[in-house]
């Protein structure tokens, strides 16, 4: 994990030194705020490390890096708004910090100037950096509008389900990793696993964050059951609602539906249902299959052994939750 | 101006045609419904003209045309959350008919889907037409916050007042030409040209416009003294500012701070005051010296005369109100 470490410090002090004072003070001083804010950069580090393991040298990713983490960043100003979360890592939010406006208009400055960072490649580069960009961010967009569709609907199946995590959080995965494939100028079938092992990695891990919050060890410091007091439609509740009997799904809805009296004893009993229902066990399948899917695309991978060592060692880091 | 209706015609048969039903809807039904609101299309059609100028098949700049429209539609939609308006063209704004989170999800969609659509050109066209385009955007972005910040300020200069009617609305002009420009591979000197010529004109329109909202014709229909009445920081306020005595420096201040208790008398004074100070002639005046600099650069353009009577044409129907 050194190597993560030495990538995560060279992106930020690539992006301190590239983040000077400019005007509008009004715009540009919330997005180094949030960029500032924190968070492990692992999207940007991703597209590093893959450009080294294609042969590149991990410098030339630089900017793309860059606006792989602005892009994200973005994204996490809009959602907030939409989400009216007042804190994102424990600072205050954009659009709480300034205002409503000024949250969308940096935004809207952030997702240009990460189209602006890839004018530092060449034509042909240039072009396949943006075409994997735009349709990434399009297909975030669209996970974000499923996501904010699916807390209204009654039916949604576990397909649509995985499609809305894959699009709001996968495919930047898979995208920040063949970005670095594109610069190191590697074969397509190689752009295409990687971003394929990406893809897979980040339903994995997203998957088994779903799992956590519910089954998860309190040792973790996360709060258990968060999603159940938010009546959030994880991929438990939804496939509990497919295979209980009849009763089981009434009463997992009349749970998910009503002001509880005891939060503990809702969340105690939704468990008790998911486990039951063995949408636990299902689950705990589902991020298997994934990381295994992941991992297989990686051996088959043609690049050096060492190299493949790396992407395996920051795979099962980020499943243990280690970075 | 036959032609101009022709390419508008054009245009909208194109767009039509491009725009099919996508999901999920609550995204994409928004983005058809305020690109169908209407409109004069004026910047797409700027495009394919000054593709056909430079001696292009005017089909070759649609995509490039879309991108512009779409990204003025972008721009619409997040301006009127942020300036709380509830109609646009006479109908409701995306915002006001779905909510909040609607219209800021479409609105950064179709920022992204202006540039997919440049993805049908080759490598060299896409990245200039990004690199105009990420250029131009970034300036509206800026010039909207120009306008925002100036809303609060006391003092504003009327250099500073200039680059934010620039860079807010002539800017996406001149670069609805140079994409044209572009598409034809025509020389540098004729892109910055074209592009020069359009920001000249756009100064030119905005100002006439501010020129127009005081001292205009009735029976134009538009309503006269709007600005005067929002406390608009216009050209003509900033330069009887700079202009009148501390006297009238001081009247004019407390009619902009103070609810007036006659609105007729109010917008009667001010423009009294716009007039004693010279304000009105100064304005008057840079109304021509932008459109004298719009048709003197176009008369050192280097394109066949006839070419060049269109765009003069399209000039003078803009100037005089007639499109």
């Amino acid at each position: 994990m050194q190597l993560i470490t030495y990538y995560q410090n060279e992106f930020l002090a690539f992006m301190k030194e590239h983040f000077v004072e400019r005007e509008p003070k009004n715009l540009y001083d919330p997005i180094h705020y949030i960029l500032n804010v924190g968070g492990k950069r692992l999207r940007p580090t991703l597209t590093m490390l893959s450009a080294d393991i294609f042969g590149e040298d991990y410098h030339k990713a630089l900017y793309a890096a860059l606006a792989v983490e602005i892009f994200h960043n973005f994204s996490l100003v809009h959602d907030d708004i939409m989400d009216e979360a007042s804190l994102r890592r424990g600072q205050p939010t954009v659009h709480t910090k300034w205002n409503l406006n000024t949250g969308i208009l940096s935004g809207d400055t952030m997702l240009i100037l990460a189209y602006q960072y890839f004018e530092q490649y060449e034509p042909n580069i240039f072009q396949e950096l943006a075409k994997i960009f735009s349709k990434t961010a399009i297909e975030v967009c669209e996970g974000q509008q499923y996501d904010v569709d699916f807390e209204k609907e009654v039916q949604v199946s576990t397909d649509q389900y995985l499609k809305m995590i894959a699009y709001k959080t996968a495919v930047l995965i898979g995208a920040a990793l063949k970005m670095g494939a594109i610069i190191a100028q590697t074969t397509e079938e190689n752009k295409q696993q990687i971003y394929d092992f990406g893809l897979a990695l980040g339903i994995a891990y997203q998957l088994q964050d779903d799992y956590l919050d519910t089954f998860g060890d309190v040792s973790f410091g996360k709060k258990i059951g968060g999603d159940i007091l938010q009546n959030k439609k994880t991929l438990l509740y939804l496939k509990a609602l497919e295979k209980g009997t009849p009763v089981q799904k009434q009463e997992l809805y009349t749970l998910y539906t009503t002001q509880p009296k005891d939060e503990a004893e809702k969340i105690t009993r939704v468990t008790e249902l998911f486990v039951i229902t063995q949408s636990h066990t299902y689950l705990r399948e589902q991020v298997e299959i994934y990381t295994l899917k992941a991992f297989t695309i990686l051996d088959a991978l043609d690049v050096p052994n060492e190299k493949k060592e790396i992407l395996k060692e920051f795979g099962k880091n980020l499943m243990n939750r280690t970075i």
